[in-house]
C-alpha cells in the first residue's frame, strides 16, 4: 500500500511509550502516579451528567444540526457576553468533536497546500499535524522564557515571510501553562490582522487561569478564529465536545465543511453541555480552579527546590513545564529511568517540539495534592540517587 | 480572509433547503412528512441506553485510547466472526467519531495532492469532498442500473488511469438501496489489488438487507480499508460513532493519525455501543430490519402505480432512488413544489452527483407505514394535477 507522505511528517507520542510501559508497570502491581496526563481528575459535573441523562432516557439521540442545537450555539454565546463582555453572535459558533475537532474545521478551512502556520515551539503538537493534514507547512517558532513562551507580536514579525498564512497560539498554554498578557494578545491580534494572515486562538484553557482571567481574542477582534471546548475547564474530556467561533464571512463555508467532515457532534454531549452554563456549574468549576491554584503552588515551590528551573510563572492549564538541565541532559531517558525506579510518569520534552526538550518535562498536577507530594518525595530520592 | 481552495469544489447539499422550508412550513402550522430524512425512525435501542447511562452516573468520562476502548475492539471483531465468518484481528479495528470520522482517518492515511479516486455517481456525496479535503480529485463514475449503480470491475478498469489511486464503494448504497452481489465484491477486490490500488468499502448499510445479507469485503481480502457504523443498523445516529478497519501494516500510522485528529470517539457512546452486540438487542434490530422490509416492498409498489421508475431492486438500506422522467425534467423544482403543496419533503438527485440528477428523487422510508401511505396519496394527487 502507497501511504500518504504527510505521515512520514507526524510522529508518534513519546507520552504513549511512557503511558504504556505505566501500564505494564500497574499490572505487576506497582503504584504508578501519572503526571503525564492531559485531563482533569474530577469527574464529570453532575448537573451535566444528570441533563445527558435525561436526554437519553428519552432514547431519541438524533443527528443535530451541523453546527450544534440552536441552544447550545445561544448558550455559548451568552457566555462570551457573561464571561469576557464580548458580543458574538450565535451563527458564528460552530459546535465541532472536541477542539480537535474546531482545528479539523478551521485548518479545512484555511489552509491551501504549501501555506505557512507559525505555532509556538515548545506547544501542543497537534496543531503541526493539522497543519500537515491540510498539505501545509508548519513553522515551529523557538520561544522561552524571556516571551513567557510565547510568540508575541515581535516574534511573529521576525519570522513572518511570504508563504505564511497565519499562526495559532494557546494562552493559557499546554505545555507551558503560561499566558499572553491582554495587551500583548491585543498587539498580535493586530499585527496579524495589518498582514491578512489568519490567527487561531485556542482557549481551550481558559477558565484555568490562577493570576488574572484571561480576555478572549474576540476582544480585538471579530476576524480571529476562536478555539475552545467543553474538555478542561468544564471538565468533559470524554464527551469530545468543543467549538470553533469564525468570522461572520465564513460562515457558510463552515457549514458546508462541518457538514461533510462531521455530519453533527454527539447530541448526548451537547443535551450534557447545555448545564455547563447553569450558575450553579460554573461555582463548581470554580472550586476546582482553587484546587488546582494550590497543586499549582505547591508543585512550583517543590520542584524549584528540588533542583528544577521555572524561569516564568505558570499561570494557568494544569501544567509545568519544568527546565531540567541541572539533573539531566536527556530527559526522555530521566522520565523512563524515573517511571522505571519510582512509578513516576511524566511527559518528555520531545513531545513539545524541537526547541531543548532534552532538558525540559512536563508535570500534569491533574492528582491530588496528597499523591503530588507522593510523587515529588520519589522524585527527590530518584534525583539525589 | 483567503479561504482554502478546496471550498469552491464543495457544495452545499440541496436537502438543507428542502429542511429548511419544509421547518419554516412546520412553524406555520402545516404537517411535513420527511422523506428526506438519512436517518433510521426507531430510538436508539433501550439496551444500548442503559448501558450508556450506567457508565455516565458513574461521571469517569475521561478520553478512552485514541483507537477505541480494547473491549469495543474485541465485540466488533468478535462480531466479524460471528456474523460474516470472518476473522478479524481486534488491533486493525479504530473505533472512530462516525463513519464519517472513519473516512476523514481512512484518506488522510491513503491520499496524497491530485490522487485520484473513483467513487460511483449517484453516490454518497461526502466521500467526493472527504477526498477534495486532502487535495485529492475524485472521479465520478456513472453508473445506471444496468450495474444496479455499482462501479463493478469491468467499470473500473475501464475508468482507472495512471493518477488513479483507489475507489470507494458503498453497497447497500445510498443513495440506491442496491447491493454489489459477493462475486461482483470478490471481483472488484481482485481488480483493485491486481492495480495495486485501495479500496475502501463503506459497509455502514450492513445489517439493513432485505434479499440476502451481505459479505464484509473483508472476505475476499485482508488489504481493504472498511468503514462501519453505529449509525444506521444499529439506531445510534446521534452518537457519533463508527469504526474503520485497517490492514494490519497501517494500524501503526492509523494510530497516530486517530491520536491528532480525534484523541478519541466519545467515551458514552463506546460504553452504550458495547451492548449493541447483546443477543437480545440483534434481536431488535431483526424486528426492525422487518419492519423496513415492509415499508419498502409497499412504497416501491405505490411509486411504480403513480409513473416513477424502479429499474432495480433496492435490496437494501431504507432509501429508494426513483426515477421521475415521466413527471418531471427538474426534480429539484418538483421536490420544492410537492412540498410546498403537499408538505412531503424529498431529496433532489442533485445531491448524488451529476448523473442524470434532474430526473431523479432519493425516498426515504424512515417513516410509518401509515405516514408513507399518507405521503403516497398526497404525491398521487400532486402528481395528477
Ligand atoms: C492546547 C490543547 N488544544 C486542544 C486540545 C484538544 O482537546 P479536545 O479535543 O479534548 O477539546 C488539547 C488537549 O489536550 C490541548 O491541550
Ligand atoms: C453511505 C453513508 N456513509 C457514511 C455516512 C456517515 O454516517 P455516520 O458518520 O453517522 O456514521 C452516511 C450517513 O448518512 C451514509 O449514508
Amino acid at each position: 500500500m502507497n501511504y500518504s507522505d504527510r505521515l512520514a511528517d507526524i510522529q508518534p507520542f513519546f507520552v504513549m511509550e511512557v503511558l504504556s510501559r505505566a501500564k505494564a508497570l500497574e499490572r505487576e502491581g506497582r503504584d504508578i502516579i501519572h503526571l503525564e496526563i492531559g485531563e482533569p481528575d474530577f469527574p464529570t459535573p453532575p448537573l451535566v451528567v444528570e441533563r445527558a441523562t435525561e436526554f437519553l432516557r428519552r432514547g431519541e439521540v438524533r443527528y443535530t444540526p451541523a453546527a450544534g442545537l440552536p441552544e447550545l450555539r445561544e448558550a455559548i454565546a451568552k457566555y462570551y457576553l457573561d464571561r469576557y463582555g464580548v458580543r458574538v453572535a450565535s451563527e458564528r459558533i460552530f459546535v465541532t468533536p472536541g477542539a480537535s475537532g474546531a482545528f479539523l474545521l478551521a485548518m479545512g478551512l484555511l489552509l491551501n497546500p504549501g501555506d505557512k502556520v507559525l505555532l509556538a515551539d515548545p506547544g501542543y503538537p497537534c496543531y503541526a499535524n493539522f497543519v500537515r493534514l491540510y498539505g501545509g507547512t508548519p513553522a515551529l517558532v523557538p520561544v522561552g522564557a524571556e516571551s513567557r513562551f510565547h510568540v508575541n507580536s515581535e516574534i511573529l514579525a521576525a519570522h513572518w515571510d511570504d508563504r505564511t498564512k497565519g499562526a495559532v497560539i494557546a494562552s493559557p498554554s499546554n505545555p507551558t501553562g503560561t499566558v499572553l498578557y491582554p495587551e500583548e494578545l491585543n498587539a498580535l491580534v493586530d499585527e496579524i490582522e495589518r498582514r491578512s494572515g489568519f490567527l487561531i486562538a485556542d482557549e481551550i484553557y481558559h477558565g484555568l487561569e490562577y493570576e488574572k482571567p484571561s480576555p478572549t481574542a474576540l476582544t480585538y477582534s471579530d476576524r480571529v478564529f476562536v478555539v475552545n471546548s467543553f474538555s478542561k475547564y468544564f471538565g468533559m474530556t470524554g464527551w469530545r465536545l468543543g467549538w470553533l467561533v469564525v468570522p461572520a464571512d465564513s460562515i457558510d463555508n463552515a457549514e458546508k465543511l462541518a457538514q461533510n467532515m462531521f455530519i453533527s457532534a454527539p447530541a448526548p454531549s451537547q443535551y450534557g453541555a447545555l448545564a455547563s452554563f447553569k450558575e450553579e456549574n460554573l461555582q463548581e468549576l470554580e472550586r476546582r480552579r482553587r484546587v488546582f491554584q494550590d497543586r499549582r503552588d505547591y508543585l512550583c515551590d517543590q520542584l524549584r527546590k528540588i533542583g528544577f528551573s521555572l524561569n516564568t510563572i505558570p499561570s494557568g492549564a494544569f501544567y509545568v513545564y519544568a527546565g531540567c538541565s541541572r539533573l539531566t541532559s536527556n530527559s526522555l531517558d530521566f522520565a523512563m529511568g524515573l517511571l522505571e525506579k519510582t512509578g513516576v510518569a511524566l511527559t518528555p520534552g520531545k513531545d513539545f517540539g524541537k526547541n531543548s526538550p532534552e532538558t525540559h518535562l512536563r508535570f500534569s498536577y491533574a492528582v491530588t495534592l496528597a499523591r503530588l507530594a507522593d510523587a515529588l518525595s520519589r522524585i527527590r530520592r530518584f534525583v539525589q540517587g
